[in-house]
């Protein structure tokens, strides 16, 4: 029994996911099916790689993830299988799969081209259920990934978002804004060490400072707090309270965080 | 193991769902549970009928099908199961299983009657736990639709729309509108050729003139566009944007599509 | 194979209730996950609480519930497991677990200290994943529960609220509004009949008079009416139409209801 997790911005209103769900199940009908989400903002390739990214350091080695976030269906960006050391990554040629198969160490990509393992009818609008979902489901059943196609020279990698560490701060990036406000940056343990902050420094956000602590409850309820978040990244949060809606940051944002005394 | 699909409106906020899978998997441990959607909008048969007619072509043979959408709940409306040569499906006597059953062939109906199989507890406001779920449970273990009641001889059928080829045009209404906006209306193929609209055509919708084309992508962002979608209907669609909201046009909403030169 | 619950207020836009998930499954892959809901009110022990033990009653003795609704982690409150006549529970020691197993009758609570059975690495963010999920996994192996930490003499109890039966009336509370509107107390049947409510008899609340009846469809769309829910507690709904509304109820409301001629 081989683990299949889903992710894409197909929402939960439509019967896309379950669609999906009846092609794999019926090729492996013994696959365990995971959702990652659904409810991936449309179109944000950039937001479901981040999603993708954070769930799968925690799946067992051998998980197949299909993953679709996928505004260029129907034109000429290439079905593929990204095969990493631990894990089989199926989706759209746009960058989707990268963020998280490049932290395990991609060994191939191959194009998807073997019509044999998809479905007779091909849709021009829903490639998630034609295509990526049967290959999901014969890559769990154990066909090889080389025979899906060809292998992939170039391929597409996301805008790889470094923070970068300045004179007294760090330039970063919002990555992600969690539903309960939460704001996660593109900065990682490693770039705190190296701009000198260490838990209980004190940093600086426009003209606002809080403490670089171990969890929200370390403030009183609504102050500021930075922390490395489960996923590895620092975060800036309030306890209890929205920071993004706080300090008006979105997905995307850019920001300066200073060090302070 | 055998599948059940599980559709309703009761969303997933409250631990209705749940209860149905916890009756369900107390009967059949081995059922594979997957949820269609949850999210039809509230008593609203029509777009529950949609969504099961929609995804339940791509399920295996022999899968059952359970769902609920029953503003008449412990009214007189029969509870049923409903035989198909490819399917079963259960739920009350509404119209919501039809469409679904209508495009697979019904054999035959039967009214649930047999109090063995429900919960011995029956509440007059969830069916979906107390009838629905053991009923549908018990056919997945291999029970036989005859065993759960007498044969119907008549039964609820929906409004079947269809869509009416006018000269030079096709009056027809909206079936759906999808999460993305995109509008599917109840034009099949075949009326599209019948009203001498092929690939390339150009059609008008009130003052808007679109063409039909293939793919989403096939016109420039924000353009509309008329294509024939993964269900098998025409949809009117905007590349990257909503449709709906653009054209004004509701679930329900009736329309001409004329022909232009 | 064992049937392991999840309930949270992580809502299902995020990767959080994914990686719960995977670690399960990479502990015991036979394990079957139910979703309760993942969509409490962020924060609300409360709402959790009455969700998780709504939908409990429903699954076969033996299944392991993790719930986390847990606004206090990282802090000092405890994380536990309780054994219950039939059941056992995973989550923090804040209330979150009490209603459903009070009603399974608790035999053993246990704090969770025995490193061995949790992730290597632990967040002080994401007791979700890294404490509960883990627990739960090795419970629905067969660990004993004893196994996991020492017994806990004291633990949280959540304020139980109990509705109070006063001349000519109820003074209750409003436990949870559902998402068709319906207005859930605290008043349990046997609080009705000591009041001199039975089917039929009128109530009022406020200047609004209805009747206690058996189903929503009793009454004209739109028009009040008391029924004891599928969950066993006293409901005040409209028929088609949202009840907390009309009457301006929310979770947490007191309110009196009074028995007319």
């Amino acid at each position: 029994m081989s683990i299949i997790t889903l992710l894409s911005d197909f929402g939960l209103q439509d019967s896309y996911v379950a669609e999906m769900k009846a092609v794999i199940l019926s090729i492996d009908r013994n696959a365990i099916l995971v959702d990652i989400t659904h409810e991936i903002p449309k179109y944000s390739i950039r937001s479901g790689a981040f999603a993708l990214a954070s769930a799968a350091p925690y799946f067992p080695k051998g998980t197949v993830h299909l993953a679709v976030v996928d505004p260029g269906v129907g034109s000429r960006r290439k079905p593929i299988v990204v095969e990493t050391r631990k894990s089989l990554y199926v989706g759209p040629d746009n960058g989707l799969l990268m963020l998280a198969a490049n932290t395990e160490g991609i060994s191939r990509v191959f194009e998807i081209t073997q019509k044999k393992f998809l479905r007779d009818m091909l849709s021009s609008t829903f490639h998630g259920r034609d295509i990526f979902s049967p290959i999901a489901a014969h890559l769990s059943k154990g066909v090889s990934a080389k025979k899906v196609g060809r292998v992939l020279k170039t391929y597409c990698q996301p805008p790889f978002v470094s923070a970068h560490i300045r004179h007294n701060g760090i330039n970063c990036e919002v990555l992600h804004v969690d539903s309960f406000g939460n704001i996660v940056t593109n900065i990682r343990p490693k770039d705190l060490s190296q701009a000198g902050i260490s838990v209980r420094s004190r940093v600086q956000f426009e003209n606002r400072k809080f403490s670089f602590l171990k969890t929200y409850s370390d403030v009183p309820k609504g102050s500021l707090v930075g922390l490395v978040g489960s996923h590895g990244f620092f975060e800036i949060a309030a306890n209890q309270e929205n920071a993004a809606r706080l300090l008006r940051l979105n997905v995307g944002s850019r920001l300066r965080l200073n060090v302070t005394c």
